[in-house]
């Protein structure tokens, strides 16, 4: 039988990287890093420093392509759907490579268990292939804990809740309390009341870190015009932001 | 000026400790450890371990009993206002030890971000002290990631918000959507629908961690008796669960 380690490594910095995922890493026979190609490299390329600042044991990394989200599947369940099944067959391909009794580790970009997919693909090939092998998953920073460091905040205000969701989410219901909203490509925060507070933060953990915090009506402008420049300077973003009422 | 570091340790396991957890420790000149009795000195025996294994630098240590929380303030607010400024005190007497131009560390349990209240202390602290000192945030693994990552799960379902909460919030209104439930002494998860599936776990990330999980109706009886026990047995717990709907 087979381990597979799913590994957080944080979210930019490679410094959030636990002893746990650094101690698992080395344990592994094969360390499997995705390359988005070149518009996301700078994401392999964090992936690579901590490989190369944290383990010694490095000659077992396999690079990877993921497939991407076809588009012309309008719905986003089914979209998701068929993206899973492409990735399981490619995890499946990736886990031949892992000796008999040996480990395969997945380098995953903040927490194993927060908006990431690896856990259920990995449910996926599991029930193809049962017996092959067991799987252990290690926390990493997320990118929301990175947010509240940079910004000197705490999450939550004292007792009270606060709920993890999505842009697509905030676009269709509106804040549900105190909200930390991520995977917002559309910018859902434009539509909100410009009377919450709202702390934003992009390349979180990076030396490219932005943030911006205060009325949301103040400042929402800013947020777009800095995220728009951003983006075509990196081809790419990745930002987070929390919104609550002030004071 | 001086500089205070709130360093998230996670939680329980000495290797949930980030790279820039030990770094910012091994930089400080003042390791602050709050030792909260022999009930809980499990609690400070993980700090003392990680330092004991990740600080080459650990002469500074220096231990803190806090004071705790008045049960004769009846409102909630109130009590945990009359906490803080009790701890600020402590604070600004322990930031006194601190060279000018030096760095104090205090070692937080899981994330200072979330359900922690260093960072709103030392504001305080700060208020009254302006000028004094600069602050720092490093994140650290939470409960709520441990508990995902023992249960095998991912936090969130494929697109889908979750609330993070209290059991406090719980027990006046009930589970809003899926929910993580933090800080439940109460055990508010007896009053909730049967037919929620929960995935519960204590003393996570140690070698004592207890996890339990499946149907609300079919399992709460069996966490109660459990959580009692481990209460008797180590004198405190810390526990932490998710709701949703089943399936």
């Amino acid at each position: 039988m087979k381990t597979v380690e799913i590994v957080g490594i944080g979210t930019g910095n490679p410094e959030h990287v636990t002893m746990q995922a650094i101690n698992a890493l080395n344990r592994a026979d094969a360390l499997f890093i995705p390359d988005k190609g070149a518009g996301k490299s700078e994401l392999a390329d964090v992936r690579r420093e901590i490989c190369r600042r944290y383990v010694t044991n490095a000659a077992g990394i396999i690079d990877y392509e993921p497939p991407v989200r076809n588009p012309a599947i309008a719905d986003y369940k089914a979209r998701v759907d068929a993206w899973h099944e492409a990735l399981a067959g490619q995890f499946a391909e990736l886990l031949a490579q892992v000796p008999d009794g040996g480990t395969g580790a997945f380098l995953v970009w903040g927490d194993p268990g927060l908006y990431d997919s690896t856990i259920r693909i990995l449910e996926r090939v599991r029930a193809a292939m049962p017996g092959a092998f067991r799987v252990s998953i290690i926390p990493g920073i997320t990118s929301i804990q990175a947010l509240t460091a940079a910004h000197g905040i705490a999450l939550n205000r004292v007792g009270e809740p606060v709920q993890m969701t999505t842009g697509r989410r905030l676009a269709e219901l509106g804040p549900q309390g105190d909200s930390v909203v991520m995977l917002d490509g559309q910018t859902a925060f434009l539509g909100q009341d410009p009377e919450l507070e709202i702390f934003w933060g992009a390349y979180l953990g990076t030396a490219d870190e932005i943030l911006i915090s205060g009325r949301l009506g103040d400042v929402a402008g800013e947020i777009i015009d800095t995220r728009q420049a951003a983006r075509d300077q990196h081809g790419w973003i990745m930002d987070v932001y929390l919104l609550r009422e002030r004071g």
